[in-house]
């Protein structure tokens, strides 16, 4: 092997983001809506300077490289100088799902071994249920002027960077780790996906290219996504490497609050799960704010709507683009967007998808014999992944369950396009096979909402005696409409495979949602299973 | 250090660049413009057969990793092939300038010690010419249906993708070397920059940013900058990672087929040197030719001239953007876009800097004294630069002219402002200091192009008595206009400081330019110096 030595051995690290915010970006900034409503800006050469005195506030506290520091908070400018901080001073930033059970919080912070945990003044309450059981985390910094309630050894934000010596920036290796995110798992406890230096920093790169979400300097982001679920999407980091601002909502995720950070503060990307959106389109819908300054609205985390992202498209001209990834992939895995000259309705088949991945991103399906399936568009097997922001493994964990030898098993059935397009048809867990052939929950569930009565739909599997599984449609009812098992029979037949349509409907309240805002079918099933939920069955199943 | 290691360790390859041609931009295409002026296109999916046969061909000729092979031909399809089928089988691609002198065309072939040289029918001649002198290649590839002359052992390309085995690609490791590419030095001979697949594809991502070279899904590239000079800017690259189509123009770098190709291959994005936009520029103000689908049209390789960009803007409503690198920094160092929000005649201010410092690469401003300078817009002195796709040494060379640490000295004199525009005063060797003065020639060649009888300046430093030194203006004449002196200085009083304005004109035919088309002031100096620049002198200097 010829080395190409002659090329520098420059590591790619969170430090030169942090560097590019301070030099290149320092008049970009990061904008918070604070728990009172007033709104506090901050320039990045600002930010960088405190940065540089929270690392030595750290470093007073103890904390040295590879200890873990743990983040309780909500989006905003302190907990986006703790994610340039913490790795930069070569220790590893775990962002604390603020949703999670309060067991599984201490069994992450326990498993995590934090020595020292962020909190949001807020927050405090939801960490002084668990502070009981932790056994590693030595510190609490209070972010806010509020009370600490009776959380011990506490420092407020602002003392931390305050009277330090001045920090110098230690050597990082691009394979060192830098941040540690859990998944919120259904089923055991959460597992640890310990992110590098380098995956953070490929992943920027990747995740600003036009075909991903075409983030760029002068642009002004809006993560509604949480900064503790999968690193706010890689946002915060994106947009400090080419010099985006960012605008973060803190605890304000409700339509109104949202839809006014967007006029007032000019957004131009805004990223968060379809729920959110949802709402934000009955709020638009009614209120007609101005969304004229969104360039690309990157909509993920759970399967997107057609209706959802026409509804936006059509009548508020906002441009929504479905996003596919997981934590365990830094997110990002793919984009939807659609090819180039394609216009018209037939743009709807493309984005309609999971999209194209992204460079770097390797994938395969594999059917049920382990044989890899051609690119045809129309052989669903599972989904595995690969690259360099891809986990090969769980920190700390023995567990193999998601891997098969350096691939990661991602549980999503798809097919993928000869062009390359990923069509996620559902979870392992969630798939319906009726009478020997494939149902796609998703799709019949975008389906069911394209129904102007229609406000959410989950489709589960139930057993079915003949066809031995069978689509249950639970469904939410606009408020104010009674439409029924038939009408919606109807509304399908000329839409799907007959065999698809349900005659099995349950109309629900809301559907359950997981602690980040995905469908939770297991709740469903349990529900079906335990008798509470109330079947109407319309008529025989395909003859 | 906690290791990041639960992320894939998955190596950053040109073979990831290929497999996305062939699974995910299969229908991209390449469309070469061939010698008989008719064009013939490929898609990505089927360039990809081609190499895995060429793969097969080169291994049939004995071809292992880490050995050289050289190429000697125009942009083509052909040549897009070697440029991923040698890296791909794990050798190192050694791209010939050809308008280099014959001897250092055989200095850099036996210097880089090429097992076998691909070289287009039409430029056998000049191989010929130095075949005797060549000490390693073993076989020349011929590309076309000419003759291969006095060449020995010679295989046809097309034979050469038949009969092979079915080739298996060798794992790679992401730092081995990939391509070879000597500078065209106008001192000594020529240095290699060895490129590493790493800093191949870091390069490609970096580049397809918005706020680089901005290249997607979709778009038609047209790299008029030939393939043998800095990898054509790593545009074969950049376009194979996004899926973007390749317009390759052959030999026909003139401003009649160029503006045809952009025409009727609805090119997006064409990159070139300012001299060749500066012929397609007078062309396109006569002929009028269509050039609506051009969205971006980087320029680099020497300064541009302002009123380049203002006249393909204003008059054709093409976006040029000012980029800067070197053959050192595989090449791209900078890129010139005004900030968002900057609107008239003040971008004009930013886009006639070098620009943003890519994603990536690191720059200082070093005085004579060693010490680092400022970011304050005015303080100049030398430019250096590292980051992942620079160089940090040469190929097989104990040179460290260029080096300090690890950081390249680039020899341009540059001062950047506090938000991060690089603005190069100068290359070392040009500079002008005039009564203790910084002159820059790059800001007064640009104020002499400005006036519209000049089609070209080049200023250049000479001795002078009272202020040790000053510039003389190089000017080239519009046919039929006979400006003066004179008028020059009325033009530029206004325009620089006063103690900028030459007394000095000489009044030529055309700039001498070096082999990949930038102004040759060193043979501009010459002349001075042995008198057979005919120099006018307007006046005294500034009193």
């Amino acid at each position: 092997m010829l080395e190409g030595l002659v090329m520098n051995d420059y590591p790619l690290t969170i430090q030169h983001i942090l560097d590019r915010m301070r030099r290149q970006s320092g008049d970009a900034q990061v904008i918070s809506l604070r728990p009172d409503g007033t709104k506090t800006r901050a320039r990045y050469r600002d930010c960088a300077e405190r940065i540089d005195r929270l690392c030595g506030g750290l470093a007073a506290l103890g904390v040295k490289e590879g200890d873990r520091v743990g983040t309780f908070a909500w989006n905003s400018q302190e907990h986006l100088e703790t994610y340039f901080a913490v790795p930069c001073m070569g220790a590893v930033l775990h962002t604390i799902n603020l949703r999670l059970f309060p067991e599984q919080i201490a069994y992450i912070i326990n498993h995590a071994a934090d020595r020292v945990i962020f909190v949001d003044d807020s927050l405090v309450p939801a960490l002084e249920a668990v502070v009981e059981d932790l056994t590693t985390v030595e510190h609490f910094v209070l972010i806010g002027d509020g009370s600490a309630g009776t959380l011990p050894n506490v420092v407020r934000y602002e003392d931390l960077l305050t009277g330090n010596e001045p920090f110098v920036y230690p050597a990082i290796d691009e394979r060192q780790a830098a941040g540690l995110c859990y998944t919120s798992g259904t089923t055991g406890n959460p597992k640890g996906v310990l992110y590098s230096h380098r995956s953070n920093v490929l992943h920027s790169l990747a995740e600003c290219l036009h075909d991903s979400l075409d983030i760029r300097a002068g642009d002004r982001v809006l993560p509604v996504v949480p900064m503790f679920h999968a690193n706010a999407w890689g946002l915060p980091y994106a947009c400090g490497l080419v010099g985006a601002s960012l605008v973060m909502p803190g605890r304000f995720l409700q339509p109104e609050p949202i839809a006014r950070l967007i006029e007032e503060e000019r957004v131009t990307i805004a990223g968060a799960v379809p729920t959110i959106w949802m709402d934000l389109l009955a709020y638009a819908d009614e209120h007609k704010p101005d969304f004229s300054s969104l360039r690309v609205v990157p909509c993920g985390g759970a399967a997107v709507p057609l209706t959802l992202m026409q509804g936006f498209e059509e009548r508020h001209g906002v441009t929504m683009v479905q996003c596919w990834g997981m934590t365990e992939m830094s997110p990002l895995g793919s984009c939807a967007r659609e090819p180039a000259g394609v216009v018209g309705p037939e743009r709807w088949d493309y984005r309609a998808t999971a999209g194209k991945l992204a460079p770097l991103v390797d994938a395969r399906i594999i059917d049920d014999s382990g044989a890899e399936l051609p690119w045809d568009g129309v052989s669903p097997g599972e989904l595995q992944v690969r690259g360099p922001w891809v986990a090969s493994r769980y920190y700390e964990s023995p567990s193999e369950d998601h891997l098969d030898g350096s691939w990661l098993r991602t549980g999503d059935v798809a097919a993928i396009t000869a062009d390359g397009y990923v069509k996620i048809t559902d979870r392992a867990k969630d798939v319906i096979k009726s009478g020997g052939e494939w149902i796609s929950s998703v799709d019949l569930e975008n389906e069911i909402m394209a129904h102007p009565d229609v406000l959410e739909a989950a489709v589960i599997c139930m057993p079915d005696d003949r066809w031995t599984e069978r689509p249950l449609a639970c469904v939410v009812r606009r408020p104010g409409t009674n439409t029924t098992p038939a009408d919606l029979r109807e509304h399908l037949l000329p839409r799907v495979a007959k065999f698809w349509v349900p005659e099995s409907f349950a109309f629900i309240d809301g559907v359950p949602k997981t602690s980040v805002g995905k469908f939770d079918k297991k709740a469903l099933r349990a529900r079906l299973d335990d008798g509470t939920l109330t079947v109407s069955v319309a008529g025989p199943a395909t003859t």
